[in-house]
């Protein structure tokens, strides 16, 4: 028996499977596949555990963390995601890289490995349409968006696909990343302004916030004259400590979490008490008749990321790459041959083994 | 800018380095690291993780685990593991199958991934006798091997590196595995004999258990006529419910798990309070002039894996990888060009994003 390969979705990989598919249909394809993933989430259906990870402290701050999850039957998958805010500067590498994981379920065989940088980045877009659609105005035109960076690329692409947007206004900071987003954007002219960050505040019908600030250093908005109704995908907050949204705007609104447990530790609902969190995306998804009025009140969905939408995303890439025929396959575990000898992938030669019997 | 590549060590590879550095020396080097590893252990230089993952119950009971370690300043190492008993007759492949991701403690970036199978079976082969080495007799000759599938063999052979091995008795209620040991270990012929487990036991200097016993069913020796300064390698407990010795076995011997906590979980010391459990690894290595009378009574350790042990091999791999010159370079982050462009590793066709704006 040869090694069961391992499939594997590298840079190219991907490149050929959202040439084949469309950007577009990429992304309505992610915001279908994570509603439904979190729609059916059971524990005999779908289940995740909690984000773990190591803080690296030298010579600055980092995370690297495991997000693992499981289709009972199916799939377990499993991402491996950095965080550091340096490695742009300092590296030209992106603040949030990854790669990720899918496993058969009965074996325990790597099927799957593919960037998850990527994947991790639509995703993250495709989960506000997911949240804005239930707890935004379904004509909001106006767009907010603070942080300019890859994740404000993908929020506004994703957004696109299911809000009527006549404006977007953007601002950040780094005058470099202000300056370079329309072109990243990849936008018709005229429809992409920065703005002072007061402006983009009072036009959003939705704002995201998507930063590299610092734990402590928040907020990064001021929030006191936004819409009443406006809509604010939060998406920066993911460590302990760091937050992007003034306490005081987060008691004015009704703050839904992707998960609440991860949220108290490291989203915004790091500045709530539990009582005054709201309900959970999938608790809006299982029952959205009873969460309407939501949307005619201001509303904070809290993004942390979940290892339940990177679980959607393997499994959409595995399709996708099917139908593009992308990839390659690499024999990664050492089980060819007999189960029962630990030797069996080695050539004969690399196998003469004569023990070292020490003379009694 | 290209993607920084990941260097891939897949079945190929880890053969050339096993070709290049001989097993011998492979198992010499093992047993170093690992020493060297526990014995510095401090939350400034390398730290883990607990070990954790999903049970998996359909159609059979089965584990998919993460084990994370660190080594400040270099590597962070994460292994992902399967341990399925039904994978030999189910689906050919073995019971525990993993693989071996190491990367750049500054930017987070994937620089290896491995095999994890093979480099399991050899450091807990090495394990064993790094604990070996202080709980066993040196001149322990007779061992005793109770399980005769992958991990027996690799415990045979790291053992045999350590001990004046003069006989090997062999036992497991699989005839078929008991049957084909020897020729896969290997050993000149007339060392290794399949003998009743009643004999194993009471001939036993040093005892290694390696079973896939289900969870409940066991213990899988009897443990009343072994001799009074045997050393037991507990290796196959690994999960709740899942052990290998009797309980009164292990309230006569002195107990030395490799990690504590995760031992009272997962390992034998399941069977037994706090209170009754003796010294881990690490304390053995730090303070060795302290344990030095343990090598008179009975003694067993504790085997469960540790996350650090799988950080020693993955960065001794990938130096024997370079002297060997084995592996290959895939590119699996999407990280090409600017970090502020999701898109910058696509084609330019590919990025021919007309956003659907809807009309208002």
């Amino acid at each position: 028996m040869k090694s069961v390969p391992t499939r594997v979705l590298d840079v190219d990989a991907v490149a050929a499977i959202v040439a084949d598919v469309g950007l577009e249909t990429l992304y309505d394809l992610a915001i279908e596949r994570l509603t439904t993933v979190l729609a059916t989430e059971t524990p005999s259906h779908v289940e995740m555990k909690e984000r773990d990870g190591f803080t690296l402290t030298w010579p600055q701050l980092g995370l690297l963390e495991w997000m693992p999850a499981v289709r009972h039957g199916t799939t377990v998958s499993v991402k491996l995601v950095g965080y550091n805010p340096h490695n742009p500067t300092k590296f030209q590498l992106p603040t949030i890289m990854s790669t990720l994981y899918a496993f058969d379920y009965e074996s325990g065989h790597l099927r799957t490995i593919m960037d998850g940088t990527f994947a991790t980045a639509v995703r993250t877009g495709a989960a506000s349409v997911v949240a804005s659609r239930i707890l935004a105005h379904s004509d909001s035109s106006v767009l907010g968006l603070v942080g300019c960076g890859v994740q404000a690329v993908t929020q506004l692409h994703a957004l696109a696909r299911a809000f009527p947007l006549a404006e977007v206004l953007v601002h950040d900071p780094l005058p470099h990343a202000e300056a370079s987003f329309a072109a990243r954007a990849r936008f018709p002219s005229g429809v992409i302004r920065a703005a002072p960050l007061a402006e983009v505040e009072r036009q959003a019908d939705i704002l995201c916030t998507m930063t590299s600030v610092m734990p402590g250093q928040g907020p990064v908005i001021d929030g006191t004259a936004m819409k009443p109704f406006a809509h604010i995908n939060a998406v920066g907050s993911d460590m302990p400590g760091k937050t992007e949204l003034p306490q005081s705007l987060l008691r004015d609104s009704v703050v839904c979490p992707d998960k609440t447990e991860q949220a108290l530790a490291e989203g915004e609902c790091q500045q709530l008490d539990l009582a005054e969190i709201g309900p959970p995306l999938p608790n809006l998804l299982q029952d959205p008749g009873r969460y309407a009025s939501l949307k005619k009140v201001r509303t904070v969905y809290d993004s942390t990321g979940l290892a339940l939408q990177d679980l959607a995303m393997v499994e959409l890439f595995e399709e996708l790459a099917g139908q593009a025929r992308a990839g390659h396959d690499i024999n990664l575990e050492a089980s060819a041959g007999d189960p029962y000898d630990p030797y069996s992938f080695l050539p004969s030669d690399a196998v003469r083994f004569i023990p070292a019997l020490r003379q009694v």
